[in-house]
């Protein structure tokens, strides 16, 4: 039982404390701003010590990049600010991009400090203003926009489908880019829907439950598989974090899967908005072998997202119209014929040994299974492996979205 | 007077300014004193928000790690912390490692700030003051030693020959691993006559001067190519920072590519130390195409250091004492017999395409090159592409070296 004086000297201690923290904030305060440098108009080339860009700018000189000051102009989402949408954020915010929208409804805890970025004092903080003030500390230059709710409700999905629409640079213009770095099916079937009904391009990234492998894939409406076209591909059983919470367990993490997976995200983020090197549509990350199996993978014409659909039809059309040429040189990719689900290998497997490796349909890459199967509807089925049950079923988590 | 519900609510309120206070504090400075946590005297595995080692300790549940524990018993020595070696030391941080020694002498810039890690008000500060002041803050149970200056002079490499062979967590004995993330030829060339006299086993990473590709290497003494037995391996040109900035330009970096480098090194760092997966010996990182070569380099008889002669002497003796059975199943690669530098593929490109794709000797992956090449003098001499000069030539760094 706490006595009143015991209650009285916690009180005491508290007061301390806060004296302490707001002479120290003052203090700190006056030197931030001093330290806090000055927006810059125009990024420099420069080769002196106090130039953040003079190493961004090199890539110019390198014949890497034609126009690096063009990162500015950029707005770029990410939704999910944990493991890794947080150290994306962060190589996003270091390169110099437009603008960040931020969007989670977590607050950091402990129990992250396993993974890089959030800070222990930062515990208790929602992630989205945690994160905030250390990027803007970082690069005063980033515009940030940060949502701390969850996208999946009702009332935000439409807020969310605004700020995607709506958010970008240029008041009222779309955001250039959406990246999904959330840690369970429901985020990324919203942001799916929402993608597929705006032609939003977008990025998937994911990492597997037991900490050693990942993936980066990249989504266009109406041209690759969506979330929905096909069973999402993980190098290992993926499970929903919630899922585990709610049985007491916790899916492992390391900084190390998490750090490689957000950069190479970043990179193919760099490389799809500056144009340079080769955008990958799937790269996937096993880091038991050290092995990067990478593919491709068409859109599904019986796609249960009607949205999906529509943007197939409009992508077929705008193809019809392209001049001749242009579609001959287009890709000089494997398409394997016999597979439902138009998978494309562009990996370093080759057909024979996949073909030896192959078990169900889909064909995929040594190393990568599918994380579920999707429910017999199109006659299109694949007999994968299934993942861990969830409260509900994929059919009634699809409809849901559907309702939206 | 006061009722126990009033003081209650004033506890409630103080936490809730104490919490506002320190958010509003600049990060790093406001956490270090007030709220650093306790040392945890043992590694739990409780699935609570509070516990920062829940994720690691899962790792054991998910049948990745034996005994995740077993991490606090190492030592490891991170010596460059730019911008691989900062997100290298902190990753182990994070992961629990028993102790890190840093080694720089390099000053904080706002220069650095398109890489991970470093925060622009610490410019001007040591890096490794720098470093540990963020890493104790975010993990107190790490043992943390740091030594400013740069281990190329020769007291200084004197000093630093000491701290690898006696700066372990007991007292005396050696660290467990040496990590090179330094950006310059005779800082490598300084971590490898060391490590070679010591027979110490260490990891090199590297990263181009055009930031879109880099590379790690195990390194074993008498068992692996060191560093003097075959030209560095590199993905991409790979110029001397100082050299550069001599010029008046700088190297590009990218904290991407950092990023994925500290990532693979400190990944294989884990599976070497813990034991599991598959330790590469090689694995290289093109970003442009999102490939990823690995292989195996033996080391060479003719290699200009003596110690590495003798520490393959001892290889040897040792591999002959191993029972039969042992020697048998050790390992499966590829041996490319025609060539000179022992080099095993164990990589991604098939035996004909490498065939197609071999210049001079040694025969390397596609889209990896040599740096420079080794004088003639052993009469295994390649003629792979030279690197751009630098004030002394490679014979006058090998001699120094050896004087030291």
């Amino acid at each position: 039982m706490t006595t009143v004086e015991e209650l009285k000297l916690r009180i005491r201690e508290l007061e301390n404390e806060l004296i302490k923290c707001r002479q120290k904030c003052n203090a700190e305060d006056a030197g931030s701003h001093a330290l806090l440098r000055p927006k810059i108009e125009k990024m420099s080339a420069e080769v002196v010590d106090s130039n953040p860009y003079s190493r961004l700018m090199a890539l110019k000189r390198m014949g890497i990049v034609e126009d690096y000051e063009k990162i500015r102009t950029f707005a770029v989402a990410v939704v999910g600010v944990g493991g890794v949408g947080s150290v994306t954020a962060e190589m996003l915010t270091r390169c110099g991009i437009g603008k960040l929208l931020l969007f989670d409804y977590d607050k950091v805890e402990l129990a992250n400090m396993n993974r890089l970025f959030f800070q222990p004092h930062q515990a208790g903080l929602s992630k989205v203003e945690a994160a905030e003030h250390t990027l803007r500390n970082i690069n005063p230059d980033v515009v940030f926009e940060t949502h701390n709710y969850n996208i999946t409700t009702m009332d935000n999905f439409t807020h969310f489908m605004d700020r995607i629409s709506h958010g970008g640079l240029e008041v009222g213009k779309p955001v250039d880019l959406v990246l999904s770095c959330v840690d369970n099916f429901e985020a990324r079937m919203a942001i799916n829907t929402a993608c597929n009904e705006l032609g939003q391009i977008w990025m998937e990234s994911g990492v597997s439950e037991n900490a050693v492998s990942g993936h980066i894939q990249l989504i266009i409406p109406g041209e690759t598989a969506c979330f929905a076209c096909a069973p999402p591909l993980v190098v290992a059983a993926n499970i929903d974090e919630k899922t585990l919470k709610r049985e007491g367990v916790c899916a492992a993490s390391l900084p190390t899967t998490m750090g490689v997976v957000a950069g190479i995200l970043v990179q193919n983020v760099l490389k799809y908005l500056l144009g340079f090197g080769t955008v990958s549509r799937y790269l996937g990350y096993n880091a038991m072998q050290d092995f990067f199996p990478t593919m491709s993978m068409k859109a599904n014409p019986h796609c249960d997202d009607k949205h999906c659909r529509r943007q197939q039809e409009e992508y077929k059309r705008k193809e019809a119209e392209r001049p001749k040429e242009e579609v001959v040189v287009e890709e000089e990719e494997v398409v394997h014929e016999d597979n439902e689900w138009g998978i494309e290998l562009v990996s370093e497997v080759t057909e024979a040994e996949l073909q030896a490796a192959s078990g169900p349909v889909p064909d995929l890459p040594e190393g990568i299974s599918v994380a579920y199967t999707i429910p017999d509807k199109e006659g299109a089925v694949p007999t994968g492996e299934s993942v861990e049950e969830t409260d509900q079923s994929l059919e009634e988590l699809m409809a849901q979205m559907r309702k939206m």
